[in-house]
């Protein structure tokens, strides 16, 4: 794929009739960002240097609105954190000539490398064999910061950090949010996480307290409920259909909410993921974003915007046999066919966003950042000095030196489009071979828009055993057949927001983003085979054999 | 420094006078752990292969006692934890011919790095000079695993993993943690950290509930009070001396504890740092760790040994014009040489230890592990997988690289030895320093035999401010005096374990790892000046300028 034109510029037309581009309203072209950095001194970018993400934003946010504040959500835990105290002593560190015996930071002289290499992408060359071919190697060196080379290297990111992060890194992720979402409050800002599994944890440690309930998509990522409960947190599962979420059940619910049966006050934190969601698949659409803010708006709740999968949005799916939809013709095209973010709504400052960069760079990067308001967020820093501390900074440095140093963020946007254009190949795989191998009177989907799953509903109704068996006994029966035909698949009982509703619908998710295309069809194949059995169907017709080319 | 000869084998005389090492009771030879490895099979290395520290223990351990349960002391969220859900599904991954659309791991095919090389030094020749001369470059390919290059890459890494951490860089841990403390009882086992701050924030969310008291020592880590204060925890100081916490202090503090009085039930936690204890610099000898953890199991107290200075043990002190005492022979006399920690002495499995990469390789690692009993280890797992996860893979591969497929256990031991004698210089210099500079009538200090951190004691009742003025506000003019003088230490104040005792001492903490030799000699020129100035003291006789080459 040739990388693609660079973003255009949306203009405004003075008085005089030229063309100017308009700095506090127009989408920052991306390949402007280095050109508009303010002006840095070397001191800023040193071993464990304060960073604060505000002062990286490029726009000016001040004519916007000013979050909110959440102290009557604030558990006990938050309220009561303080800030680290042997900072007091960093504000000595700027006087002239001062030498500093307080901080016990080793000194870089015992970190045993000299230097690190990486053999990444060129840019619009990002397949692995082209990566072997023309990859380009980047270097870090360990004094590359003293010697002018860089403004990051081994000697500062392989020392301790600040609990948001470094502050190379920490810029880089601030303007892409500012380019991606433009959060429409005033105090916004973003810190690292060490990915969205812990920016959940300490969200929740900072905003619930025991026997509270949380909302969430009736089917929904385990490990979420699984952070939760331990906490004394429950889940409570909101109805949904194919673009998730119904806004008119959490209205409902809240409305309706009685404390006394639920056992715990009415809920204020929704926990989310709109794009792609796991298991289900399912994203919001641009509408339907609006309608949950709203109604998060009328019963004052937090949203835990989890969005891992944001940038899997994929093309239009388009059938078999009909032509593929052309890829973005550029970074503006692209951008504007993502589904807004509910961060791009958020006047209030209620929505805490998760992002990471597991889905769409390295999962063993643990790295990943949240953005919310300046109160949350100097919260969640507080805790991560003392707990977490900081992404990795091996991780930090190497995800830099990709980001920011190699690609920037236009190239970076080029990476986005070759991902997507790649997880549209994949999910056509699958799509295509639910068409072919499937069942359709016992097994039903809507083609996923982003993610990595696809969600499939059973009509169990229909399988001989029902109702003489309960629906999970089912549900388990088909699971085991499936495994004996060679094929794994989730259940979908696996992903109850609460195990205690009752459900009577039944799903499998399988994946499309592991095996390989071949793999995808023939996992298909025996999957279909075995639900023909489970339910007492004739064999598909060619289905002996490998599929491949069809 | 020349590498010192291998480990000398500890043997036994068999009857018929042939030497042979009993493989249960010698220490390991260092440089056969790799001959002892257990055979291993590729499919244990996979992308997030579960791993079993106990599979990775080289030594028999059956014929200790099995640790003791502490079901009485878990936390409400410790006890209902589960684990994750999802992991169900694993256990038909080993079916032969199986393909899996279950987990949505993303495919490595998406990760854009192609190779990772690190220039690290040779053995024996560990300086950052020596490195940029002779260093070696290692290197790590995306499929190396896959090729039969090494057991460990960018695809496996670089992807998710288990919150226990890598399998590869497991068994290093565990071997090591073998080699050195040998613990001993049956089920001790290692699971990786992302450092120690967050292992402390993990067992005390595993062992503690609002309105416990944490014994630890009088003057402590603060962040560690910073971490257990939030969580209604508070820190009560015990008395130590030079040696650190006085065992007899503990037993009155425990057999007189009065719930009432106190506000919280009799402790079961005791935090330490037993060897260059921050900010104290106090080692607990052989005899004082023995009566400790003696009266650890008296009052049924849990010890967390928070040990990131272990390997800081530094050659004995010798005074200005003595000679030095030459470095360890051997990697037994080395290890021989270490005073042996509470884990080598914990019969009943009551010790969490917490093991850290940051003061020997590199605090930007975020690596860490805990060695502590199945029962515990397994709680701190399953927290792990909905929170922290893992340490980031790329430092994991970046670790594993260099001490298992580069240095090995032995090289390793030789960097440690590098790293003592290192800090053997620094710690001299300072020493030197204060010798020479520093007004002994009223500043006093014992040279500390670990870490990073150089106590000094100030007999503030010479203060002319004395009685009028309160020992705090000394101690604050103190400071500002020495910031003027253009040296920054750390007020004593600031490491209270508890902040409302009353406290009759005061002391000042300096390191000596961070600033090179000669401004670490200035530094302590100028302390000693505003020492003298503070406490209208003439002035040092050759104090009007470096003192370097004395």
């Amino acid at each position: 794929m040739a990388p693609p034109s660079a973003i255009e510029v949306q203009a405004v037309t003075d008085t005089s009739g030229v063309t100017i581009p308009d700095p506090l309203s127009a989408p920052v072209k991306s390949n402007e960002i280095n050109g508009r950095r303010k002006k840095t001194v070397k001191g800023q970018w040193g071993t464990a240097a304060p960073a604060d993400s505000v002062n990286f934003r490029q726009r000016s946010h001040e004519h916007k609105p000013k979050a909110r504040r959440w102290d009557h959500f604030l558990s006990h835990e938050a309220s009561i954190r303080k800030s680290n105290s042997l900072k007091k002593a960093a504000k000595f560190l700027g006087n002239p000539g001062i030498i500093s015996l307080g901080g016990g930071l080793p000194s870089s002289e015992y970190f045993p490398f000299e230097q690190l290499s990486l053999k990444v992408p060129a840019i619009g060359h990002f397949s692995e064999a082209e990566t072997r071919d023309s990859g380009v190697v980047i270097t870090a060196g360990k004094h590359d910061l003293a010697n002018d080379k860089s403004i990051f290297d081994i000697s500062t990111a392989f020392n301790y950090g600040q609990g948001s992060g470094a502050a190379q890194l920490l810029r880089w992720v601030t303007e892409h949010t500012e380019l991606v979402h433009d959060p429409p409050y005033q105090d916004w800002g973003c810190t690292m996480s060490i990915g969205s599994t812990s920016g959940l944890d300490m969200v929740l440690r900072m905003l619930s307290r025991p026997g509270d309930v949380m909302l969430s998509e009736e089917y929904t990522f385990a490990t979420a409920v699984e952070t939760a409960l331990p906490l004394g947190v429950r889940v409570a599962g909101v109805a949904m259909d194919a673009e998730g979420l119904l806004p008119e059940a959490i209205d409902d619910l809240l409305s309706n909410w009685d404390v006394e049966a639920r056992g715990g006050r009415k809920p204020h934190l929704l926990y989310t993921v709109p794009t792609g969601q796991n298991p289900t698949g399912a994203t919001q659409s641009t509408e339907r974003r609006r309608a949950l803010y709203k109604v998060c708006q009328k019963h004052d709740v937090v949203i835990i915007e989890d969005e891992p999968y944001y940038f899997l949005q994929m093309q239009p799916y388009t059938g078999p046999n009909a032509p593929d939809v052309p890829p973005p013709s550029s970074h503006a095209e692209f951008l504007k066919n993502l589904v807004p973010s509910l961060l791009s709504m958020d006047t209030d400052g209620r929505v805490v966003r998760l992002d990471s960069f597991s889905k769409v760079i390295s999962p063993g990067s643990r790295v990943g950042w949240v953005t919310a308001s300046e109160q949350l967020l100097r919260i969640y820093q507080k805790h991560a000095d003392v707990s977490t501390q900081g992404p990795a900074g091996m991780s930090q440095l190497i995800l830099w030196k990709l980001l920011d140093e190699h690609w920037g963020h236009e190239g970076y946007l080029d990476w986005l489009m070759h991902i997507r254009m790649s997880y549209t190949k994949r999910r056509d795989v699958i799509l295509q071979a639910c068409e072919k191998y499937l069942p359709k009177d016992v097994v039903s989907w809507v083609p996923p828009m982003a993610g990595m799953f696809h969600w499939m509903k059973i009509d169990f109704k229909k399988h001989p055993d029902y109702p003489s068996k309960e629906i999970e006994t089912i549900e388990e029966e088909i699971f085991m057949r499936v495994i004996d035909h060679g094929t794994l698949v989730m259940r979908g009982s696996w992903f109850y927001a609460d195990a205690e509703d009752e459900h009577q619908t039944m799903f499998f998710r399988a994946t499309y983003v592991a095996a390989p295309a071949e793999k995808i069809d023939e996992g298909i194949r025996r999957f279909g085979e075995a639900v023909r059995a489970e339910f007492g169907l004739e064999a598909y017709a060619n289905g002996n054999g490998h599929a491949v080319g069809q």
